[in-house]
Parts: structure tokens; C-alpha cells; sequence
């Protein structure tokens, strides 16, 4: 049995009032449906907002009590890595959709992977910078050739580093040409994407792609060497 | 002491519509550990049991309040992301099973993957309808051959855009023979599965293959143009 | 308003058997910021804590209810889900980063995909146990030269089966060299990664290598048969 001192001691603990915390529990009560609020008894309602109160108060003001736990305590890491887990998902999806758009000649759905200033260097082939010169060689006369005698550009798995709002792929690729007998594999190169959260989603800020013919700097892009991408 | 009347008048705030969400507060509180419950007080039990009521109709009846807010309010959406993440990994892994299954000579395991009706456009061998012939060509001398002489059948990273119980994954795919010294690459081809959520899981309701030797249709394969796939 | 006698009452609800919780709920709210506290309206507070105690303790008492149905009730599948999905990413990525690895010429960045007992059985190559002698064969003067030359070591897509602590991961690899006229694949292999988690990731137990060149073994190791891996 609680005595009136205990009582005290109870409320003052509680820190007296919680004023606005009171307010805000009211405000929900007031926010149900009227025909839920039986309002042929006040007296009942006013024992009964007393009672609703603290517990409303604590459930609001301590993320680590009753009902606000799962929304302030539980969720916010879960929905951190369920957001890491998109972001992967869609970097992966954005890089493993290029190969069908160059070769089918979709040389503005490629570019648009790029953000507007982002650069892609083709190994052998200059650095092209700003998403229409990325688009102006995605459209030229030499990759329409290449497609149309038959061509695929094979992206392999990329490993990929999440770091906010930007990230890196690192992964290789193959260009394959339709030949005689089969296809011959023209280019194997390494490749490492920089990538950027943008608001219409994760776009290519540049593509460092090199020809792993032998020359170091191909390795050195594939070890992630600032200095290479 | 709160008189029965103030007591019951607590009840009453419980309002005939939560005569259901009463009786739940109740049997959640019988159904607590014995020895959690102080017997020695029933009296202050049948106050706490009113006083509680009203707010366990709040939690109960407002998905917007407290507890329920978590399960009501905030996991729903949180479970449809979760759901599109799991039905990407779920349509990537099944397609990553491909090459082993085929390459192992388990015409059946391969033909697993399609859905009794589905169908299989194999670029240059014809379309082949419904599970069965989809293990038949699977399962043919020639494949068998293939086999056994050394191949691989590699199917690169897809490009998968879900939509609710229907998917696509698009991709390139290529086939090596081994020979005296080392590998060719026999076939290169667009790929473009057409999948579906069954009760078994996800499955391909149609794969369209073409070989990118050249022939335009490959490339509004991988276009996505309809008429192709 | 509640009269002092039905404030007390009220109070009464916490019962004896309630202490601990009643605890456990003045500690939360001394942990709340104290600009978060009004000073006025003391004697509605007394009512309120007295009230909240007992639904306090039923909250905390009954994972079953309000607050804590979301924490024991909801959350535990979608963090199970979670989690699964998570592995799966990491063990895709760990696989995707094995080329650039040794590609790059990193044995020991390779070697650490390994646990410290790990073993790599590299078709025609041997059985190499122990991170050590994995990082020794990836370091050796045979694969400085490959690489120094030219060459990519692309691992496909994997089929990836989790089973709590440990998984498997199937899938395809190519070796290409570069030559004059471009690149040839050299090798072209089947894959079985046996992984387990540690706590420092998911690392490799066991990977087992056979080229696709007809041997039966090979495609016994891709069907899965438990003497290959």
C-alpha cells in the first residue's frame, strides 16, 4: 500500500508537470474519432485523461519507455541499414543496366547514369567530361560499328563502399566482338566507379576505366589508389 | 479509496466500444507470470484494471498512439522495402543458380526455375514452351556433350526492375567450350527474363535469349522493347 | 478534479508487488532533460505518477503489451530478415572484391578474405591450407608475372546458400590473359566457396576451384556434391 508521502515522493521524481508533454497527451486524445470518446461521462473522462497522462508523457518524452521505443529506439538504426542495403541494391542495379543500354545504343539512357558535370575516362580513349561528352562518345560512329557487327560490354560483380552520400564500385569488365568462330574478347579492363546520392538517386560523378594489358596504373586503380580515380 | 461508482464510472470510459479491447487488457494481464501478480491486492487490481483499460483502448484502438504506433504505423512500410530487397536477392540468386545447375548437367533442377507454362526463346534453337521442353533441350545430347567436353555457362550481373508479383532481369550471358588451348567464348547473348512471385517462390515465366552477333533484335532485347520478349 | 482520497487510491494500484517497476519507471523519468519539466501543477502530477505506475508496470511486465509488442513482438522477424540480407551483401562483396585483390597484385588484402585455417584448392594447382600459404601462392613469382602481363581474374554472379553461421557461395570464374590480339581465357572454373562468419565478417573456410575443362569433378562441385568442397 502506497502511503501519501510515498505518493509525493512519486510525483516529484515525475519532476512536477510535463506540462506540454500533458498538452500533447490531450491533443491525441482529442485527435480520436469522437464517436470513439463515450462523452456521456466527464467525470469518468477526466479520471481517465489523469490516468492517460504521465504514461502518454513518458511514452513521449523517453525514447526508451513503452510505446515510442520501437518508434525512437528500435527503428532508426533499422532503418539505417535498410538504407544501406537500398543504396547497395541501386548502385548495383545503375551499373548492371549499362551494358544493355550501350548495347543496344542507348547512348542518353548510358549518359544519364552520369550526374551532369561527371566524367567517365576510357582507357586508350580520353577522359570525357560533362554527361553530354560521355553521351557524345556513347553515340559515335565507332560504337554504332561496334554494336552493329555485334558487341557486348559485360560488367562483372562490382564490390562496392557505401560512405554516405557517395560511394565506390570496383570491378572488371569485358568488351566482347562477334567474330567468325564466336566472339573474341576485345577489352578486359578494370574499372572503379565514383558514384554520388543525387535527388533523382545514385548517378556516376566519374568512371575510371583502364585496359589490364600490363600497365601498372590499371593495377593501381584495382588497389584504389587515390591517384587513379 | 476510489469509490465503485468513480471506479466503475473509469470503466464506462472504455465506452461500449471497447468492451473488445477491455477483455484483451485483461487477458494480457491474467496472462502474466503468476508470481508478478500480487494476489494480496485484488481490490487495487480491479482499480488498476480500469485505470488501465482507457489507455489500453488507446493503444489498442489508436494505431497512431503508443505501442501500436510501432507495429500500425511505422513497420508497415518499413516491411514492403524489406519485401522488394528480399524479392531482388531472392531473383538474383535464382539466376546466379542458373550456370551451376545447367554446367552440373541437372536438366531438372534448371527447369525448376520456370513455372509450368513458362517458356525458354533460345537465340538460334527455337522456342521451347512449358517446363517440360525447357528440360528437354536442357537435358539433350548436345547439351550433354557440351558438358562433358567443358563448358561454363556464365550469366553476368542483371538488371532487375520489379513490379509487385511480376519482375524483369536483364543481362548478358555467355557460354565458353574448352579447347586445346584454353577457352573460346561459343556464344554471347542478351538476355531478358520475365519472372513471376509464385507460391513457391519466384520463377521464370519466360527467358528471351539472342545471340549479339549483330542482329538488331539482340539489341531491342536488351532495349526492352515488348515485342521482343 | 480527482479528490486527494482518489488520488491515493489510484496510487494504491501500483501494489506491492510492483516496486520494481515502479522503479525502473521514476528512473527513465529522472533520465529525461530537465528544461524538459514544468514546475507547475504538482498536485495533477501526483495523480498522474500514481496513475501511470500500475500501466507502467503491466508495459513493462507484459512484453505482450502496448510499447513493448513492437520491441519482443514485431521488430525480432524484420531484424531476423535483416540480418540475412546483410550477409548476403557481405558475402557478395567479399567475392567481388577478390579480383581487384589479386589483380592488384595484394596477397595479403586477398589472403585476409581467408580465416586463419582457411584453405584455397586451386584446380591443377594444389591444395593450399592456412591463410598463410593462400597468401603465398597469390604472392608467388608465377602470378606477379601473370598479372605484370596482363591478366583479370573475373568471378561471376554466386549462388549464395546461408545457413546461420556459415554459407556457400557457387559460381563461375575466368582468368583472362592478356595477348596480342587481345585477351584470351585462359582458365574458366567452377566455384565453391564455403564461408562461415567470424567477428570480423564473414571469411573464407574453403574455396574450392576445378576447371571447367570435363572434368566430372568439376561438375560434381557445381551440383553441390559434399566430397567436392
Amino acid at each position: 500500500m502506497l502511503s501519501p508521502p510515498a505518493a509525493l515522493s512519486v510525483a516529484v521524481v515525475a519532476g512536477v508537470g510535463r506540462a506540454r508533454l500533458l498538452i500533447q497527451s490531450l491533443v491525441n486524445c482529442a485527435a480520436r474519432p469522437i464517436d470513439r470518446i463515450d462523452k456521456a461521462d466527464s467525470q469518468a473522462m477526466i479520471i481517465a485523461m489523469a490516468c492517460a497522462t504521465p504514461l502518454g508523457g513518458l511514452c513521449m518524452a523517453d525514447p526508451n519507455s513503452f510505446g515510442n521505443r520501437a518508434e525512437s529506439g528500435d527503428l532508426q538504426p533499422l532503418l539505417t541499414r535498410m538504407q544501406a542495403l537500398e543504396d547497395r541494391e541501386e548502385i548495383r542495379n545503375l551499373i548492371a543496366g549499362y551494358g544493355p543500354l550501350v548495347d543496344s545504343g542507348n547512348a542518353a539512357g548510358a549518359a544519364d547514369m552520369w550526374t551532369d558535370d561527371g566524367s567517365y575516362a576510357v582507357g586508350g580513349m580520353g577522359l570525357h567530361s560533362g554527361r553530354a561528352a560521355v553521351e557524345t562518345i556513347l553515340d559515335s560512329a565507332g560504337h554504332h560499328d561496334l554494336i552493329g557487327s555485334g558487341a557486348a560490354h559485360l560488367l562483372g560483380p562490382v564490390k562496392i563502399v557505401l560512405d554516405g552520400d557517395s560511394a565506390s564500385a570496383t570491378g572488371l569488365s569485358i568488351v566482347f566482338r562477334h567474330q567468325a568462330d564466336g566472339f573474341a574478347a576485345w577489352r578486359v579492363s578494370a574499372n572503379r566507379w565514383a558514384l554520388v546520392r543525387t535527388d533523382a538517386g545514385w548517378r556516376v560523378q566519374h568512371r575510371d576505366n583502364r585496359l589490364l594489358d600490363g600497365d601498372p596504373a590499371a593495377r593501381a586503380l584495382l588497389a584504389g589508389d587515390p591517384e587513379t580515380s
